[in-house]
C-alpha cells in the first residue's frame, strides 16, 4: 500500500525545476544540525552502503517466508523469525504485541472468456470479495470506462458482469474501481465485476488489493481485477459488437478473525528512554508475489537502521523503536494496536517515520505535524544531501502510524522514486529482485541518520504551532 | 524470433556518436534517388502516418485468433482471414501457398518447489521438449550459472534436475542454455533441465522459445523455463545450503507434421511483374500471448504497405509481394517452402525485406548482399529521414528469407528499438497493447517506401561486387 506516492512525486518535479532550486538555495537558513552531527550522520551513511546486509536479510525473509496474508501461516512464522533475530542480533527489548486481524482467503478462482473465443483469463479476485455461487458465473460482460458511463448504461447492466476497464492515470482516481466498483455494479444489477488491474504497466499481470466494505444495502456480488491487456482487448471486442461472455468462479470468504502480532526492537535510549522515536513498515502482504517491497523491505530498513546504529555504539539519548506492523493491507489492525498498546506514552512519541512507499532510490521524506517540527526535521534532512535527496516534503504519514497521528504524534513518510512502484505493487511481481541493494542501504542510512538525529537532539522535537500536511497521512 | 537485433543495437550506438555522424556528413554523396523519389515518398509516410489503421488490423488478427502455433487452427483460420482480407483489399495475386510443419504441443504442465518450502514456479516448456515420464519428476536441483560450472560439477548432476540460472547479457549469449541445456544436462546424467527465462525483464514472466534438437547419442530429458526470480530465488537457496527439490511435470509431445501455408498479395508490376520485390513477418507465433510483435505486427507491416501503395494508386515498375511466412518459430518451414515454390523466379527477385526485429520505433534497415547494391539501397534508405532514421546497417536478412538469401537474393532486415523486444518475446505479454499505433504507422511507411523506390527504380538493384553482411541472415 502507498497513499503519499502522486503527491511524494508531484513534489519531487517541483523540487527539480531550476527555478525553486536557486530559490531554495537563496533561502537557505543557518543550520545548527546541520554541523553538529554531520560527521556521525556520515559515519551512519558510509557503515550503511558498505555492504548489502539489508538487501541479504530482506532476500531471506522473502525467499523463507513467501508472501504474508493477515490470517497466514508464513505471516506468523516470519514474524517468529524476525524476533528471534532480533534477539539474536543483541537488539534491545525484542518483542511482538498481540493484535487480532481479518482472514480473508482466496481459495480457487479462475475466470474464462468463452465468446467470442476462449481465452484464459489471469486475474485475482480483490481482497474482500464474497465468492461467487458455487459452480460460478457464466454472463455477458458490459465494459465501461468510469462509473459515469456505468450510470449512463445501467440499464444494459442487469444480468451481466461489469468490466471497468479504467486506464492508469493516478493511483486516487483509479483505485476507486477497485474500492467500489462492486458495489457500483452491484446497484446496477450486475451479477459481478471485473477491472482492468490497477497499474500503468504489467506483463499479462492482475493486480490484487482491498476493496471497500460492501454496502450493506446493496447485494454482495464477486469482485476481481484482470490484466490491462484482457481488460483493453474485452474493450476493443465490444466496440466491434461482439458478444463477450465471461465465466468467472471464485471461491473466496472471510474467515473468523486470526491472532497476529506486531514485532520490534528498540535501542533504549540513554537519558531518556521513555521518549520514542518509532519507525517501521508492515511486514503483512497480499497473498502473492513475496511482498519485498511492499513491504517487507519498508520494515527491513527500519530494523536494520537499529541493528546498524548498535553495531556503530551510537547510543542515543532517546529510545529508536523499529516496528514490523501486521495487517496494514486489509484491516490496519496491527496500527491500531499499537496505539492501544502504547497508548500511555504517545505523549512521548517524538515522531513515527514509516516506510511503506517503495524501496527505490531515497527522494526524501514527508512531514505532517506542526511547524516548528518541521523547522527541525527539514534541517536534520539536510544531513542526506549525500544521498541525492535532502527534501522534507510537506505532508507525510502511513496507514500504521495514522492511529497515533491522530493522537499527535507527528508524522513522516520515507519516500523513495515511484516511477515502477505500482508495476509491482500486490501482483506476483514484487520480489526482492525488483530492489537495488545499494538502493534499499541508501535508504537504511536515510532512515538512521532521521532517526538517530531525532532522538539525540537536546530538546525533544516541538509539538504544536501551524500544521503542516494536513490530516494526511 | 529475431536474430540481428543485438547488431543492429550496437551499430545503432556506433550511429548516435557524434563523430561518426559528422564523419556521415562529410561523406555525403550526391544522391539522385533522393531528388527523384522524395516527393512519392513524402506522400506516402503521411498517408501511413494519418491513421491506426495498421494498429487496428493487428488488433483485429490477434484479438480474433490469439496466438498460432504451427499445427494449431487458429495459425490456419488466421491465415484463412488475411486471405479473405486481402481479397476484400482488391490486392492483386491473393493466395496461399503449402507448407508441412512440426506440430508440438504443449500440453498440461506443471512447476512446483517442493522444498524448502511450497510455491507453485510458474513456467513454460520449451518449444520441442519431450513429456516428463507420466506423474511427473520429482529430484533435488543442482542450480549453475554457465555449462562451465555444470562440468565442473558434473558429478552432481546425476539424477538431479539441473538449473541453468543464467542472467541476460544478450540474446545470442543466453539463449544457447534454451538450446542445448537439455543436452547438456543430460550428459551429466541429470533428470530434467530448467533455464532461467530468456530476457532481461519480467513480472514472473516465463519465456519459451525452441530448444535444439535432442542429441540421438543422449538420453532425452524434458526442458522448461521458469521466471527469472524464482530462477535467482532457487540460487540464492542453494548458496544458503539449503536441499532444493522440484516436482515438474510435462505432457509435451511432437505429432506428425501438419498442413499450413504461407499466405501472400501483391501489387503486380507495371512493367516487368516478374521482377519481385518481397517483404513480410512471420504470421505463426508461439502458444502464448497473441504472437503481436513477434511477429504479427511484422506480417501486418508488409501487408499495410501493399495496401496502402494500392490505395494510392502506386503501381510500380516491377512486382510487390507481402507475405505472411509460415512456421518460423520451430521450422522455418514456411520459408523452405517458399524457396521452392519460387526457385524459377529468384533471379530475378530484386531483394526480400524481414520484419522480425519488433514493431517498436523504426531504426532503420540492415542489409546482406553486394556493394553496388548496398549504395542504392543507402540512398533509398535517405528519403525516410523523416521517420528519423534513414541508416541502413550492414547485415541484415530474417529466418524466412534466409533459404532465398542463400541462392543469392539480396537480403534485408526491418529493425526498430529492441530495449524492450525480449521483454515479451514469447511470453503472455507480446500483446498488441506493447505497439504504439504511431510507431506502427511509421514503420508501415518505411516499409512502403523502400518497396516502392526498389520495386520503381529504372534499374533493377544489381547483384554482385563485394560482399556486404556476409551470410548473415
Amino acid at each position: 500500500m502507498l497513499r503519499r506516492l502522486s503527491l511524494a512525486l508531484s513534489v519531487g518535479i517541483v523540487a527539480l525545476a531550476p527555478g525553486l532550486a536557486a530559490q531554495n538555495r537563496k533561502a537557505a537558513a543557518p543550520n545548527p544540525i546541520l554541523r553538529q552531527y554531520q560527521a556521525v550522520a556520515a559515519r551512519i551513511i558510509a557503515a550503511a552502503t558498505a555492504d548489502s546486509a539489508a538487501w541479504n536479510k530482506l532476500a531471506e525473509l522473502t525467499d523463507g517466508f513467501g508472501n504474508r496474508l493477515s490470517g497466514s501461516e508464513a505471516l506468523e512464522h516470519a514474524i517468529d523469525w524476525i524476533l528471534a533475530r532480533m534477539k539474536a542480533e543483541g537488539l534491545d527489548n525484542p518483542h511482538t504485541e498481540p493484535a487480532m486481524v481479518p482472514h480473508w482467503v482466496r481459495g480457487h478462482e479462475k475466470a474464462e472468456l468463452l465468446e467470442p473465443r476462449y481465452v484464459e483469463l489471469p486475474m485475482l479476485g480483490l481482497g474482500g470479495s464474497v465468492a461467487t455461487p458455487r459452480g460460478g458465473i457464466e454472463a455477458p460482460v458490459l465494459v465501461v470506462s468510469s462509473f459515469d458511463e456505468l450510470k449512463a448504461h445501467a440499464a444494459d447492466a442487469r444480468g451481466k458482469i461489469v468490466l471497468f476497464d479504467v486506464p492508469f492515470t493516478g493511483y486516487g482516481q483509479t483505485v476507486a474501481y477497485r474500492g467500489v466498483g462492486a458495489i457500483e455494479a452491484a446497484k446496477a444489477g450486475a451479477v459481478a465485476a471485473l477491472i482492468r488491474a490497477v497499474g500503468p504497466f504489467g506483463m499479462r499481470t492482475p493486480h490484487t488489493g482491498s476493496m471497500a466494505p460492501y454496502d450493506s444495502t446493496v447485494r454482495k456480488i464477486a469482485a476481481a481485477a484482470i490484466t490491462m491487456e484482457d481488460a483493453a482487448m474485452l474493450h476493443r471486442m465490444q466496440a466491434r459488437g461482439q458478444r463477450i461472455v465471461v465465466r468467472l468462479e471464485m471461491e473466496a470468504q472471510t474467515l473468523p478473525d486470526a491472532p497476529s502480532r506486531n514485532v520490534m526492537a528498540e535501542i533504549t535510549g540513554r537519558e531518556k528512554p521513555d521518549e520514542v522515536v518509532v519507525f517501521g513498515g508492515h511486514i503483512d502482504s497480499w497473498d502473492v508475489g513475496t511482498g519485498a517491497m511492499d513491504d517487507g523491505g519498508g520494515m527491513v530498513i527500519a530494523w536494520e537502521a537499529v541493528r546498524l546504529l548498535k553495531k556503530l555504539g551510537l547510543a542515543p539519548r532517546r529510545t529508536i523503536r523499529a516496528v514490523g506492523w501486521t495487517n496494514e493491507e486489509n484491516g490496519g489492525r496491527g496500527g491500531l494496536a499499537y496505539r492501544e498498546a502504547h497508548r500511555g506514552e504517545l505523549a512521548k512519541h517524538v515522531a513515527a517515520i514509516e516506510s511503506d512507499g517503495g524501496t527505490f532510490k531515497f527522494r526524501g521524506f514527508g512531514f505532517s505535524g506542526g511547524d516548528s517540527a518541521y523547522t527541525v526535521v527539514k534541517q536534520v534532512a539536510k544531513l542526506l544531501t549525500p544521498l541525492g535527496a535532502d527534501t522534507v516534503f510537506a505532508g507525510g504519514g502511513g496507514a500504521d502510524i495514522g492511529p497515533i497521528m491522530g493522537e499527535g504524534v507527528p508524522g513522516m513518510s520515507h519516500n523513495t522514486d515511484g516511477s515502477r512502484y505500482f508495476w509491482f505493487d500486490h501482483t506476483e511481481a514484487d520480489n526482492v529482485d525488483k530492489i537495488d541493494p545499494r538502493e534499499l542501504a541508501e535508504n537504511v542510512a536515510a532512515m538512521a541518520v532521521m532517526a538517530y538525529v531525532l532522538a539525540e537532539l537536546p530538546e525533544r522535537l516541538p509539538r504544536g504551532g501551524k500544521p503542516v500536511g494536513g490530516r494526511e497521512r
